[in-house]
């Protein structure tokens, strides 16, 4: 049937009847789930049809291949069109797409998730597709050093997210010539008219500014896509990323929607449905042969830009673990730094990712071990978090680090990264007001909250060198979102070199038969609660002391055990806010373990803190070893 | 002492004199303080030198005065510069800048924050200024209508953050002549050389892509630098926003230091800062009079972009509060609708903004009604955030809406929002796995523990029309951050019109004097509450239920009465993570409370949902009547 020869996919004859094929597809299953974007796929099925026709590389019975090419829907609500391109491709039924769309416990999500195999990335938060993708073209260009290309198809709304140009700046920056973007600017959002219509000009104005070559194209005429995808797939082999901003006509092909704005996220009734079908030519049941991929041989190793700065002798790492003793002054982030360089030495798969301040998260350390593992996000950490997601897809082992106050601005792409199910290590310093001078704009007293309430994570929290470079090396096997807290400041190692930290446990540092009070600390709070405990001996108070290094999983047998001996007697003190950080993981746990009597004092900060000194701040929080001996007598006394 | 006229602000000679004491007492406020950045204050002393000297129209004896020109230092960490003019102004002693930066109980902070009164937002979360100043330019152009212009100083490492892009959309878009950008390109990040460089053609295509006028200049000549300032200042009556890419060196002049990657965020010991000063001619003691500004005379009203698509036949929206029936179904997105058109009515403070999502959030219904007060930021979250906080500057109440999902997008700027002590309302619609089956992507599930844990917010979370209504209203006057988590779906009204809802309070719908558990929820799950409570009375099981409506703060005094009156039986229901939302805050506020013995059950959405109808996921997710009545029943039984 095809006009074509096989190598080149099929004919244009057929491209456009896949289109036609896609956009009924796309109909019949929105309709049929009573939900969904059917307008919002017909503007782009032009697009996938040639694409996955005549372009996409992609082993449909292998999709773990290392040699397919990646398809990422940034567009995620134009769901329908991308599983009718799996219907099309033999790997979805018919059954499938118009039973299953949208429906409990079937895959085929209103938005796509990797419950598919053909899906790398959750997509629906608009603007999160394409930075994910290019993480995904950093590890084919520079990791795998595979010819595969990224293809993503965006939507014109989406363009409006700071995140895309973030993405394009560093798909230019890291020479992506990878990584193809289809934009599909069908003019309409979903309230209205965009904010730049069909100005492919200014669109493509932005996007050359910001170092990607630009296709400007009718977005249904399959002859001049088929040519546009040629050019960008054939410059794979230069050193810029390509857009091809497509004009489009939302709902094209159903005469009674075309270009209206009042057919966003709304299925056809099932009338509508009928008409919109004997209008497209009918239901067409095209199963289509794509491009296979060629063989997985890695190509040579390039070097990147963000390897230069960091050029030189370098010398071989150390397998080694670092060794930390007992009393030493260490910080926590100079431990990452260290292990982090141990690690990886051990396993290749282990990259690093920084956004601009590795001198300060001391992944700068890895940075200069492993240039070709390390890339510098500069200042985007939305793209930091993508570009590690982008990473996991191909199987690395990303650790991505900043600020933890600046880990804020990544949270949709945390969040998302959870439903994609990818593995991401995320790294956050200078935690809390024991940063002193630089004020709270830089001190984080929310991360613990905001990764404890994503889904599936692990929250880590070391408070010297030799607990550090444990956590570090057992994110390497964590699934899903794992983040790690460090601090500013130097403080004394606790615990000799070889201790065991198991994800979930926790340390009694300081513990007797007679213990009247437990005091539960991490990180610089740790070791206030262990001053604390000092001048508490002193007074005749007996004090257990807890590392609760583990936030979440958190340990609630030892926290159980700990309030059965101190009559329930808890103060827990954090460099944090008092909303669902260490504290609510403390009363959280003990209240799911059944009742019992506990008398739990929380110490947190509370008010909005200023500059000062590190001690000052802590004292005006009431986080110091001061307050937590009073809290401690207070419990004892009450 | 001046050369030129006092209306043109002091001579060029003087400014380049004002420069060098600038530059100067950024040298000695940082060493003074041991901490800070002096080189990156140096490289934009001449730029601020001409902008305070000869451009800025500000009334330093009264920094609230509605007609002075905005200053917004986007690169808060160049806050030894931004004191030393507050100095130069004359409005700062020497003794201050001396003796109080960077120190505790300090105004002089390590980063700007209106505790300064000339201090307009809070910046050091980088990329943030010129967002929140595009808000500011906003209110400017359209709202006060007054000649103010805003003018932001940023740094070039900030410009590879999204946020940066969004607000130029926006600037361009909304048409903002009033705002003009120096950009101080020194060439050098916090760990070395930037992406770009001294590349300012790069940065000027970019931005002139983007809609703004773009001047290049050598940042170190004070007459090309005023020469630019004026067009720029001149240009207010434009119609684009004005971008200035001034080619800079770090550290400028202090041979030592200059251009060199090695000095960033560090202060220079005492005997530099002798010869630096030295270098740069010594200690100068100018006091600068600058321009003042004009009348504050508001101009005539402006039509703006996003009012277009709303234009019509336009009714006078009621003043009457919406009234919803008990029983009858009301989505509480569009009882926030509705409200926030009666209070638009009612205070002409009130303004709007919404990400493209206002036909599903129901800020369509005021944009409708009120189109002058109304911004469309379309999908650019960040941007929606910020520019509510510069509106908020200028003394607006922003209403800022989108899915409640999408806020996450926004962390950072909601969390400097609360840095900044602005008044911000954030209303996030589709709470949770109740939206059924556009799947987990649409699904806010972390959103109460985000906001719960930002410094001073208040979480509200209403379940009817009527307590919507009543909420959206006592929003206006809150201070701090406040956020509304509203519902997709319809669910019956729960309280006569005119019911009075205090922010933390909660409301007891259902109790006996013999109650025997008590559930409590707020959103979906109140309904589902309700359900199971009459399931358990039919049982001969008295439950009390509690509308937990304000969520922060939260009425600790009625969670206690209802935990002693049910023998510490418990039930929270939430439709959202386990972590950090309802059942956190009934936690929290009943340990906090004192002992007791408590037996509390959180139900709560715990494993990654897909897509469904929303009664399978209320099932599947175990928060719905059925699954409350069997963990209420368990209780009883225990």
């Amino acid at each position: 049937m095809t006009t074509t020869a096989n190598t080149n996919g099929i004919s244009l004859d057929v491209a456009a009847d896949l289109a036609a094929q896609l956009r009924v597809d796309s109909i019949r299953a929105s309709t049929s789930a009573g939900s969904g974007h059917p307008t919002s796929s017909m503007s782009a099925a032009d697009l996938l049809a040639v694409l996955v026709g005549r372009h996409l590389r992609y082993d449909w019975d292998n999709p773990r291949s290392p040699a397919n090419d990646h398809l990422i829907f940034s567009k995620g609500h134009a769901s329908p069109l991308l599983y009718s391109v799996f219907k099309a491709a033999g790997v979805v039924t018919e059954e499938e797409l118009l039973n299953g769309y949208r429906r409990f416990g079937q895959r085929l999500e209103g938005h796509p998730t990797p419950v598919l195999p053909w899906v790398d990335v959750a997509t629906g938060s608009l603007g999160q597709g394409l930075p994910d993708a290019v993480g995904v073209a950093l590890a084919g260009k520079y990791l795998d050093r595979l010819p595969y290309r990224t293809w993503v198809l965006t939507g014109d709304s989406e363009l409006a997210e700071g995140s895309i140009w973030e993405a394009l700046d560093k798909a230019s920056y890291y020479q992506l010539s990878n990584l193809v973007v289809l934009a599909d600017i069908n003019r309409l959002g979903q309230r209205g008219a965009t904010e730049h219509g069909w100005d492919l000009h200014t669109y493509a104005a932005r996007a050359a500014a910001f170092g990607a070559r630009t296709i400007e194209v009718d977005g249904h005429d399959v002859s001049i896509i088929d040519q546009a995808l040629s050019e960008a797939g054939e410059h794979a082999a230069g050193d810029q990323p390509t857009v091809i901003f497509a004009k489009t006509i939302k709902g094209r092909g159903f005469s009674e929607v075309e270009n209206s704005p009042d057919w966003h996220g709304k299925p056809f009734p099932p009338d509508m449905a009928d008409r919109a079908i004997a209008e497209l030519g009918g239901i067409r049941r095209l199963v289509i042969q794509g491009l296979r991929p060629g063989p997985a041989e890695p190509g040579p190793a390039l070097e990147h830009p963000s390897t230069l700065p960091q050029q030189g002798d370098r010398q071989q790492p150390s397998r080694d673990w670092p060794q930390y003793k007992v009393g030493d002054k260490v910080a926590t982030r100079k431990a990452y730094g260290d292990a982090l360089v141990t690690l990886g030495a051990r396993d290749d798969k282990v990259v690093a990712l920084d956004g601009e301040v590795s001198n300060s998260t001391y992944a700068s350390e890895f940075a200069t071990a492993f240039p070709e593992r390390y890339f510098e996000m500069f200042i985007a950490e939305q793209q930091l978090v993508a570009s590690a997601t982008g990473l996991a897809v191909r199987g690395y082992k990303p650790y991505a680090s900043t600020f933890a106050a600046f880990l804020t601005r990544a949270y949709d792409f945390i969040r998302m990264g959870a439903i994609s199910n990818v593995d991401l290590r995320l790294v956050g310093s200078h935690a809390g007001v024991e940063i002193g001078p630089d004020g709270p704009s830089q001190m984080a007293m929310e991360d613990l909250a905001m990764i404890r309430a994503v889904q599936g994570s692990t929250v880590l929290y070391p408070s010297d060198g030799t607990s550090t470079a444990a956590l570090v090396a057992a994110m390497a096997d964590l699934p899903g979102i794992s983040y790690l807290r460090t601090t500013r400041g130097s403080y004394p190692g606790l615990y000799e070199p070889g201790e065991e930290f198991r994800v979930g446990g926790s340390k009694v540092l300081r513990s007797t038969d007679h213990d009247q009070v437990t005091l539960i600390g991490a990180g610089v709070t740790l070791h206030e609660c262990l001053k604390a405990a000092g001048q508490l001996a002193q007074d005749g108070v007996q004090a257990r002391v807890i590392d609760l290094y583990s936030v979440k999983p958190v340990d609630t047998a030892t926290l159980q055990a700990a309030a059965g001996a101190t009559a329930g007697r808890i103060v827990v003190a954090e460099d944090h806010h008092p909303e669902g950080g260490l504290g609510a993981a403390v009363a959280d746990a003990l209240l799911e373990a059944g009742p019992q009597d506990l008398r739990l004092t929380r110490l947190a900060v509370r008010e909005m803190p200023g500059s000062g000194t590190p001690e000052e701040l802590l004292a005006w929080a009431g986080i110091d070893a001061a307050h937590i001996a009073d809290a401690a007598r207070e419990l004892v006394r009450g």
